[in-house]
């Protein structure tokens, strides 16, 4: 506890070692990481999340890279999570080291960390969410988390924001449809990407008429046309967010949202806790393995082995008290 | 059980009804739903199971449509589970109403069922392997399984497949290389569907040139173009499924397979099961919604509660022996 503390005072004081040190521990589910993330709790939650996601190719990462500038513009401390699920084939992680390349030199006041999932399943949120904690406690006003894709995946990460712009571009076919129906629910801001090519038009009419179509909400998403490349329509974009944002502080509504998604994070943290338990006392990896190649081979039933196995577990005489 | 038994019996007789109704039991976690999947567990694990995984609009279900034909015409029993992830919003599952209409009448030895995942989380997986388990049981040859999309939860889903078909079209646009890189890695068959249409032959040089990048793999996948409203290589994509079946009976690659997908559905079990039992012994939804408020009032520290909570659970009076 008493080295967490150490690391959370060094980037507390603005140590960009010590926090990218911090961050990595987390990610690595390192046996401090607990700890630090106590160690952190104080000083995080202040900062507005704002999620970016949509499509590979809608240039998610040129307007991640334009507003975080805006904010630094304001005087506002950032912090960037590109999350990026490419596969361990093609290598991953692509996207933050662009933006690290671009910027960071020099800034202090711009934290940039791009984390890939390297094939893991289902952990990526909650590492997103563990990795926003400390980033959070360095002191940032903002933290902007980039996404690749609008899957179940995802979706999860978004949770995390508090203002999610999802990022569209003219000419995604006949298939934009489809995917609109996941991305009306989790978009607070709508950027039409790319608005420089023809049918961008046509894509803000469909979101549109996709709005009118579903049940009326207190907060209509506006829909934002922007170049990423050329940087038009970005400000639009920023106002967007901080109207969002201001929504957010009236009523209650920022902390409402944060006591939903603390209690489904929390949620997974009990149930990775139960494991871990349970993997302590009395269910081990080998012997798993040996039941999994039986009920495999159709010699043992694992609707009844689930239930003995727990069972086992919480009657173990070593249990922790 | 006796009911669990009863009920396993009619669905193995062949009766339909039976069989529908054991399968919304387990989709809605009924509490018979254990006794059920145990009654059913001796007759399931027999039939080779075929994932059908692509971007919406691919043309999946009419490929499935016409695989599942092919099958019939050999004799072979066929299950077919329509996933569709699509979100509360549309209101899903249009996928397996449109197969179900187009065919089913009269034919019992083809049995349709689609699934929603009504905006669960993470559980989807789950509960489209319990569903196969049940329709295994009911002495099916072949289970199809079609989900859109291919994101992480798709990957999850795709993972019961011992035969993973990967259907692309031309005209993906620029991201079809971003899509690919997961693709590549549980593409077990590739269909380029709508090969009637210009860059065909362009998606099938793309795939070609990315398993020539990959890892050397003992399969490689092969690459069948069809045309599913025509049925045009219907038959090629048949044998190329039946070629991989061969090739998995060899020295032990399914057992290999199942062994490996058994261990990690029993750890999801496990977890499940763990949840279940702390919710039970000592942490009630009413305090854990309390502790929520806390957390994200900043007056209670997570990374403490949750280990405290676990010690709680273990330590409980009440628990199970």
């Amino acid at each position: 506890m008493a080295q967490a503390n150490d690391l959370v005072d060094k980037l507390r004081a603005g140590d960009t070692r010590a926090l990218a040190r911090a961050v990595s521990l987390v990610e690595n589910a390192a046996p401090e990481s607990t700890d630090l993330l106590s160690a952190c709790f104080p000083y995080a939650g202040k900062a507005l999340r704002v999620g970016v996601t949509g499509a590979p190719g809608a240039g998610k990462s040129t307007l991640v890279d334009r507003l975080a500038r805006m904010w630094r513009e304001a005087d506002s401390k950032v912090g960037v999570i590109a999350v990026d699920p490419t596969s361990p084939f093609t290598g991953g992680a692509l996207l933050g080291d662009r933006i690290r390349m671009q910027h960071q030199q020099g800034d202090d006041g711009l934290y940039v960390r791009s984390m890939a999932t390297r094939g893991s399943l289902g952990g990526l949120a909650g590492t997103t969410a563990d990795v926003t904690q400390v980033i959070e406690a360095s002191g940032r006003d903002i933290i902007l988390i980039e996404t690749v894709g609008v899957g179940q995946d995802e979706v999860e990460i978004v949770r995390l924001a508090d203002v999610t712009v999802v990022v569209l571009i003219p000419g995604m076919g006949d298939d934009v449809q489809s995917l609109k129906a996941g991305i009306m629910e989790i978009a607070d801001v709508f950027a039409v990407n790319k608005a420089d090519r023809d049918g961008a038009d046509r894509v803000e009419k469909e979101i549109r008429a996709m709005q009118s179509l579903g049940t009326p909400n207190a907060w209509v998403a506006p829909v934002v046309k922007t170049v990423g490349t050329t940087g038009e329509g970005i400000s639009d974009l920023f106002a967007a967010v901080n109207q969002r944002r201001q929504w957010l502080a009236e009523d209650g509504r920022l902390e409402a949202r944060r006591k939903v998604w603390w209690k489904q994070r929390m949620e997974g943290m009990l149930r990775q806790a139960l494991m871990d338990q349970a993997r302590a006392h009395g269910i081990s990896d080998t012997e798993f393995e040996a039941h999994a190649e039986r009920v495999a081979a159709g010699s043992e039933d694992p609707y009844k082995l689930i239930p003995a196995l727990v069972a086992q577990a919480f009657a173990a005489p070593g249990r922790i008290r």
